[in-house]
């Protein structure tokens, strides 16, 4: 169906402002070549600060998931991660991510599987056209900027999996090694135009494999050797740990929502055309839809079959909507993209009992949200996506989880080989703010 | 007073990057029409997004003015409705609304009553300016996005006022009817080109009626229908029954009144002109002028009338200010923008009291906010805009008020004799939480 | 290094939306003269609302750092002072601080001493571009809602400092002069075009001075007059009072983050060509950056130095890192904005507990992270700005110090001798929720 919408008349009370273009523009008019520069330098900007303010929603998540002795610690990581990541992605991640030809492994026509190492450098102050690295494009500060909000974000998923009872430092180091290397050598595979772009052929939109299953991956490796909290698992029993403060985790989760507009539209990478912007606003409209079909076919799985509706599914079910999307938010319809997200939803609902059975204590459920929902979302794009191909998407979600698998394990092995990563036992049932930090969350309220 | 602004020296100091626009660019030439579409497209985008964060505001606002038995519950309502409403508009509503000609019932002409049925369809991915549904205006995706919101926050208003004793499927049910029928059809008399808009020239730019006092009227007959806590009315007086989280209560209003810059700025529906984007930063000026003024209101006339300020009064006068300046942001100077939102923050600290009195258990105040500002904010719209007719404001109140609470009664007194709406007695003081999801928000810290 | 980027595939796979503009638009022309100015007024909108949201932050902040028996109090202030700075501004500071030439004291050739009185005036409603008050800039209204919120944000600054012991209405009227006179007035000097931007070439970009240290001395100067808190200073020992909820004190300092990108990088006050874009984007950058490198060096530093990380050093840390940014975030590299912001965050760490020493009682450590990191700052613009002398940064930041301090002095003492300022000592023990305001925060948790 086609819409010709009407100028609601709010504006046509007003002597029809929003019809200027009729009177004074001229009719098909490209924008100006500065225009474009400038619109999607400012989509980056935009979605760049969404984007960041999802490191907010994952602290805000993880707080309010966790029990209250660990709440200062969580909340001491998320900021600390993010702010590790934001010098790592300057100091190595930016230009091993996009190496544009300089590749230290590779071409780009061979195919990069290694980019290029050196500090990021902006553009000069006060850049001309002929002085702007890519007048075509956008400003290098703008996407910079994007780019590496992608990056924290991979970092951020980590720190839910592992909470109560992995040790700070230890946990810094690993997300220094995640953000410096592991994230910008696989996400250069792709994004920056290296073997999975150019000879698999991969399609990732936003990330539901570069940014989210990375981040999985990492999650599970680390929950895997740290194993789980103690008395999780008991007698063949699983033990349930109530989250603190579930209002902070919906905050949290409302949050994580909200940046996504920034995550999944900001990755059109261009609002300077009409074709651009309308992508654009497809892809608002479609993330949104996945993350409220996540939502509700958690809400009603849930009291399918549990009998009772379990908010903490509802929240993840939204978040997995939105993960599920992310690998191509822009061809689905809404329906299909109803169905995507809300196939997501159903994914957490069926996976996280299935990890507490395996005994993989993820505290935030993150592994279900972020991996098997990112896998799923990553393989659906060969459902409204007609240049997927299966082995194209398939492949590069083996290669990528291999590698970031492997590497984690690896650095995970190493640290707790050498300093340690997991507290005492009394740390532990002490809480890890009381023992590491020496601060509680919320000092004044008595636990019952 | 006219004036002409300073460059500022910061920009003074870079070689004048800010007036460019006198060396490089031609003065007084219009945006391209590609340019146009554009800016109103990421309007619609960014006011979008903004009103998304309201759906965040409202429920921190429910979960901190509710006790804490009930806050999991609480939580659980405001992110359901919210992704009910995006599916029911989108299956429904959109179409509803716009019917752009094709009315079930009426035509343009004569008046619609009732729009077409249908689900919402996005342009297709990379629309060329002829593909476009409408070039002269906006990306339909971005439009839907945004008016998504408005339908959304209706059904936001609706679950602060029943709180602590309905049940949440019977809730969820009136949700989607309210968000695909009864939102999207009163919506269309007015903004849709219907028959409010067409006959009696009714004036409601941002919805202080058609969104509003919707959501209010809903409540309301919720109210009625399910009768006060228990408790709440006891011998003659009125048992106070404060809220569990003030802070998650100011968060909420901060919240909200971010996202109404959206809610107002975007209902300008274009910025690509020069009066555009100057009367869409009226609208944010008088916007934030008229919560300051209801919130201030609030702060003194507590201060007067009890001897001491309170801040849920102070909460609710911002808001009150906010919904009172919806029908009308653009046309007043900030002067009346300042009394229009004041007078707003008053009727909320006269009209709480009075709910009261006439024992009517509206939990956060929404009744006071949404109904009563909003009925005074669009006869308002008189001081200020000399198209607006006393009867052109009135009727409309009417005429919907009178649709939209009788349809909600009917709605709810089915929900009443089928499968109830109204927890036990044992359930409401236990609290719903754990009642009804067997899952506190704050499991771990001792209710005094 | 030149980046020449890559079109990332997502983009190419798609018949590259993303440059479009080798097809369409000519190369090399620039944006309409009425696209620049509304790109213009489109950053203060963006800018203006991500500096409201501080508003918010701050409140967290402070909420999550007092006591839980001062937090109603405390939010209270908050949003309270930021309507009052909202009319305030509206009423006199707009006009005191842009007098556009007509000065009261001086005029733009000597220099301006104090500005035009009246209340500020928005452009009519549907502007043409002969009738907007600067066509080469921004519309009026854009720039008056925006530098609202930096008043707003002054004013912010002092409440935390002054938390649990002052009384309400005392420090409202103080905020009513602050904002409506003191700072306007020193605004004036600068960003008005007055005595330090002409006589003495202060540079100063987004406030480090103007903004952050004003709202430091006031603070400091209530903090002399009004004392510590009952038991702070003991018998030759700091006792500490640790905040009730961190989960806030996080929430706020990401919120404050995320608004500080609408506030270093509005403050470009253009984005319509090429360079202003980039220039905006360079200031998220280095915003990030700085940010990013307090809270790091606040992370380490804790460690080093007491042996535990502590979060409240690490929020304030990246809320240093900012305000040490925010003088000049633009003309650094990503390297010095990582020095300059590491920095701030190293003067968290040392300062926070100099003024413990001092008996000057900062109940969120406002005073180290805004006048301190802020004097900081300012000086550090000599490190990459050539244009930035000496003297011409030592001195104005003495004069407005000086201002500020004995004005604010004046304002408090006079206070003090009339209506008083401090609560009673009962009051403060029991805390001014109960004793102020008759209303709790967090009723229903038992207190440990």
């Amino acid at each position: 169906m086609k819409l010709q919408h009407l100028i609601p008349a709010a504006v046509a009370a007003l002597a029809l402002p929003g019809i200027a273009i009729a009177q004074d523009a001229v009719p098909g008019t490209d924008a100006s070549s500065d225009s474009i520069f400038i619109f999607n330098s400012l989509l980056f900007l935009i979605g760049g600060f969404l984007v960041f303010w999802m490191a907010a929603g994952f602290a805000m998540l993880e707080a309010g998931l966790v029990r209250s002795k660990n709440v200062t610690t969580q909340l001491t990581k998320n900021i600390a991660l993010f702010s590790l990541a934001a010098i790592m992605y300057w100091l190595i991640g930016y230009n091993v991510m996009y190496p544009l030809g300089s590749w230290s492994i590779g071409t780009d026509e061979t195919g990069g599987y290694l980019g290029a190492f050196g500090v990021a450098i902006l553009e000069a102050v006060g850049v001309t056209r002929d002085g702007a690295d890519d007048y075509g494009y956008a400003s290098t500060g703008s996407d910079f900027f994007f780019q590496l909000m992608f990056c924290a974000t991979t970092a951020s998923i980590v720190s839910g999996t592992l909470a109560e009872r992995i040790k700070l430092w230890p946990f810094l180091i690993f997300t220094i090694v995640l953000t410096g290397l592991i994230y910008p050598i696989q996400a250069s595979w792709k994004w920056g135009g290296g073997f999975l772009d150019t000879q698999w052929g991969f399609l990732d939109f936003a990330g539901s494999t570069v940014v989210h299953s990375v981040g999985g991956w990492a999650a599970l490796a680390g929950a895997l050797i740290l194993g789980p909290r103690l008395g999780k698992y008991k007698d063949g029993r699983v033990n349930p740990m109530p989250g603190s403060n579930l209002a902070l985790a919906t905050l949290g989760t409302f949050i994580l929502w909200l940046g996504w507009f920034g995550f999944n539209g900001g990755s059109q990478l261009a609002m300077g055309t009409v074709g651009d912007v309308s992508d654009v606003s497809r892809i608002f409209a479609n993330t949104n839809m996945a993350a409220a079909a996540g939502a509700v076919t958690a809400l009603i799985l849930t009291q399918l079959v549990y009998g009772k509706v379990d908010l903490t599914m509802v929240l993840n079910g939204a978040l997995a909507g939105l993960v599920s999307i992310t690998a191509e938010p822009l061809t689905p319809s809404l329906f299909m993209a109803l169905v995507i997200g809300g196939a997501g939803g159903a994914i957490v609902v069926f996976t996280v009992p299935m990890l507490d059975r395996m005994k993989i204590d993820d505290v935030v459920g993150a592994i279900p949200v972020h991996l098997i929902a990112g896998i799923w979302g990553t393989m659906a794009v060969l459902l409204t996506n007609s240049d997927a191909t299966f082995m194209g998407q398939l492949m590069p979600i083996i290669i990528i989880g291999v590698f970031v698998f492997v590497v984690s394990s690896v650095v995970w092995f190493i640290l707790k080989a050498t300093v340690g990563i997991r507290v005492s036992e009394e740390a532990e049932v002490n809480g890890l703010d009381v023992s590491e930090l020496g601060m509680e969350a919320y000092p004044e309220f008595s636990k019952g």
